[in-house]
């Protein structure tokens, strides 16, 4: 068996020495004597990686004074409804900005909630780029966005100036590359690509933005609660978070984001030349949207692709099939995935382009 | 270092030999060639795990047609939530059993979506017993009871007969002896006990009682969204999934739910005899509400439950401080716990009063 070059788009490859470092733990666990999978969140031991992970995010995207780094549970679509629910209230209205699915997810959760906006949409399009042309009016409660569209390979190279409260889903691209938190209320991030294993949710909220709904919400779903009870309200998802502990050390070990994103360009660079170059191959959304986490191409002869992917399973690819609403192929390359997996997945195209001269 | 012996409330001891599967899949996983924690939830090899751990519930509990098995996050705490959300109209009425914190967590958010009649509390009384002179009216939507209360160390004996839905928290002591599934309409456990790690909600519901509020729902909130979904709606708990399976069939192996509950019968019966008989300990709590999972108890010199307390920790005994509300110390012995733990326990209370006397 060849080694494994992971571009599933999540649950995703996460460093080497991260999986032999957890896999140690659900053994034996440090000086505790106990698997990590049997410690009591309760223990001065549990309580020391939340405060250490809180604090590895906070200096890795350097947070600013005034907000809070909390550990939810249930994903990014949880959030979809958790925020409106907490501020937006029925008469107000809140900005989208629909760029895939998810995005889509999120305004139709909004509505539930008060009224929403659609600034722009670019659905008819089959979310192939990001809609430029829009304004954000002021009297919205706030504007919310997609930084990465994990299905169609496209991301904002940039974030509009918002006039007011800007709100973000990060899931598939936080602390992949260089943000200024500062110009963010709310950002979002389901754990399952560069934070850590599935089942954990990081928020970061601005705490002057809480408070002012007038519904009842469930305590779950408050986000006053989880920062209140150190995101120890309730039992919280112990070896997610652990796991993403061990990961953002790793992260920061490198060099940090800014080391992440050096490498991020450099692994798309690499990939994207060899699409463009190569004639039996082409990307699927604008050039210039084009994301750096997840790379969607298609050969221009689709009857090819079958052979295609089994030349690159046998060499060890694996996750490159595109989601059904693309097609193709989709190489998600997150933060631990190597050059070198790259490398061999652009080996793999050139030969591929000689086979069939 | 003695061997541990985890007599932790939650999370707590799952079986040694599912610590190791899942340290060797942490690692690499079966024939993927990837990490248990890399691996996408829509691999046909994921979907094996959730179905298999659907179905093991189902035997294991003997689930009857008609009812769903899906697997959330959040907790019983967001279930709290949840559950009035899908079942409770404003207009209408639940009754709920007020038996301890969670308990009463439970009806508090039920308050929020509905009308909440407390049938019975044993609150006054620092929830020391289970209140039983108490009825169910008919024109109630549904009767809320929780079934192990973990903090004070009572346990229903056995349930009412109940004229409308019965639901019940069984966080505590799911599959820990066996129970008549038909006789509820929902059950619902977090799965850091008897299930697996936690990060995982185990739902149990009868399909006819839901889509009968009027009220809109957030989709992850929707048990409906997610039995449709097959518990993979939106990317799941992978890992807690993962070793969820692994706990129930080694369950399985063991002899199932009625094995358990001979063991669990077996190990109360063991501490809460030297408990009984020993002069320096007393329970806390009514003798015939007295949990076989959670097992309270004081020393009648409370000067000495410190000294008491390092030389059970000398013995390898850890997790054994009450919870702050009832003092004194706490032995949870979940399905896991072998009875050689507990007899470890009941010698140093032996050698303790032999030392005092």
């Amino acid at each position: 068996m060849p080694n494994k070059h992971n571009f599933g788009a999540g649950p995703c490859i996460l460093p080497q020495e991260v999986f032999e470092e957890a896999a140690q733990a659900v053994l034996s666990w440090g000086n505790t004597g106990l698997s990590i999978l049997e410690i009591s969140h309760r223990t001065p031991e549990f309580e020391s990686v939340v405060a250490e992970s809180v604090q590895l995010i906070k200096d890795l995207m350097q947070v600013p004074d005034g907000y809070e780094v909390i550990f939810v549970q249930g994903g990014a679509s949880l959030q979809f409804g958790m925020l409106p629910m907490n501020l937006l209230n029925d008469n107000e209205t809140a900005g989208y900005l629909d760029t895939g699915v998810w995005a889509n997810k999120a305004l139709k959760e909004a509505k539930l909630f008060g009224q929403v906006n659609v600034l722009a949409s670019s659905k008819d399009a089959n979310y192939s780029f990001i809609p430029k042309d829009f304004d954000i009016p002021s009297d919205l409660k706030y504007f919310h966005c997609t930084s990465n569209n994990t299905i169609y390979g496209t991301q904002l190279q940039s974030f509009p100036k918002s006039p007011v409260s800007m709100v973000c889903d990060m899931s598939s691209d936080i602390l992949s590359r260089e943000v200024n938190v500062a110009d963010f209320d709310l950002i979002y991030a389901g754990a399952q690509k560069n934070i850590g294993p599935a089942g954990n949710t990081v928020v970061i909220v601005k705490s002057s933005i809480l408070g002012k709904v007038t519904r009842k919400i469930t305590s779950m779903l408050d986000y006053q609660i989880h920062i209140e009870g150190g995101s120890m309200y309730n039992t919280p998802p112990v070896f997610s978070i652990y796991v993403a502990m061990l990961n953002l050390r790793w992260l920061k070990k490198q060099g940090g984001v800014k080391e992440m994103e050096r490498r991020n360009i450099e692994k798309a660079n690499l990939l994207y030349s060899e699409i463009d170059r190569n004639s039996l191959f082409k990307g699927t959304c604008a050039v210039e949207d084009r994301s750096k986490m997840n790379i969607c191409f298609v050969m221009n002869d689709a009857n090819l692709e079958k052979e295609f992917l089994q030349m690159a399973v046998a060499a060890g690819c694996v996750g490159l099939k595109g989601h059904r609403s693309v097609g193709g192929f989709r190489a998600s390359m997150y933060n631990a995935l190597p050059l070198s997996s790259v490398q061999v997945l652009v080996d793999v195209m050139k030969q591929f382009e000689a086979l069939k001269k």
